[in-house]
């Protein structure tokens, strides 16, 4: 039974699935969700995702949303095929891999996400980006960027010397960002940038990014 | 080797991992750690988690940061000791588990945080609260909160009829969160009011919960 996903090819968290999908060498069905008509907040939708949000992964009977939640169960589930993501035969380094997670999640997104979404989506909503927003983001998503050039001049991935889902999750936003005016952030780092260089050009997300056209001309 | 845990017994964020410990039956040294004389911000502080946060778990030479990823190790490496808190034999369960897990993260925290913060933790410093975050947020978990309802009027926790990590982590801010004058949003929604008096008294919290005296008389 092939592996449906409910989300949009433009979207951050639904990218962050494809990508894994990718990864882990599996097909499966991308079933559009069309959220300028608020299908998303339907009860047909709301029954797989109570929170209404994208993406949705249906194999068989089971339902998941939460793409980084998806994202551990298809590493888990299909730890044989691709490239190993969460190093499950490892303790420690599994564990490693789930702390540099929750640092994208918790400090990378929050201050990465406002500034692509100011700089993309505000405009296409007719307000005007907000600078004192930009800026404020900006000077901490420097910070953290200074923790992981320390990080990454010690060990060629964030959990170690192996790509995982800790370098995998920051892709989708990371992407954006590098087509604002501020990409500096990233270039000018010297280990972060080969670290963009390297994920960056892996073919499962070279297949997705291509879909990635948000913001695009 | 016994474990060790750096933080604070009165911080959210540190006690999530002791009642971790204590349903895996796990000793364990806790080691203060000055946040108001900024000892997190110092290097010694700095070279177990460059981000400067509370708590830091050593486990002889491993060292890990972020919460909800030491919850993980410590729920695989200890499963079978004390009370199973992430199904690791049953995929599917797991899988939801992890769910509920990003639903807390990135649904649950972000609105209940800002009402605990303004409530205890402006006027420590100083401030008034902000009464227009604290009632955007309290309108936010509201409908978290309904989402929860229909979700535990179909099961007895979060993730299936079985405790895990994803209810657990909700107790630190919602253990606080019932100190402030809109209790009533948990308490008067049936299934969750259940849900919450069920793991509010389990023996592992209510060790934690004598220590979390922030914002007492």
């Amino acid at each position: 039974m092939v592996l449906k996903l409910h989300g949009l090819p433009m979207s951050t968290s639904t990218t962050r699935v494809m990508i894994c999908l990718h990864e882990k060498a599996q097909d499966f069905e991308l079933i559009p969700v069309d959220l300028f008509s608020q299908e998303n907040k339907q009860p047909a939708f709301l029954a797989k995702n109570p929170f209404g949000k994208v993406p949705v992964l249906e194999d068989g009977e089971l339902t998941l949303f939460e793409s980084r939640a998806i994202n551990e169960y298809l590493a888990q589930k299909f730890k044989d095929s691709g490239h190993d993501l969460i190093r499950p035969e490892n303790l420690n380094e599994c564990a490693t891999v789930k702390v540099w997670m929750e640092v994208e999640s918790h400090q990378y997104e929050p201050t990465i996400s406002p500034i692509v979404y100011q700089h993309f989506v505000a405009p296409l909503q007719g307000k005007a980006p907000d600078q004192t927003v930009i800026d404020q983001n900006l000077e901490k998503l420097g910070k953290v960027l200074d923790v992981y050039e320390a990080r990454l001049s010690g060990t060629k991935y964030l959990a170690g010397d192996f790509y995982s889902l800790a370098d995998l999750h920051h892709l989708p936003y990371t992407f954006y960002f590098m087509k604002t005016p501020w990409a500096s952030l990233i270039n000018d780092r010297t280990h972060v940038k080969a670290w963009w260089d390297d994920i960056s050009c892996r073919p499962a997300f070279e297949k997705v990014a291509q879909g990635m056209t948000f913001g695009d001309k």
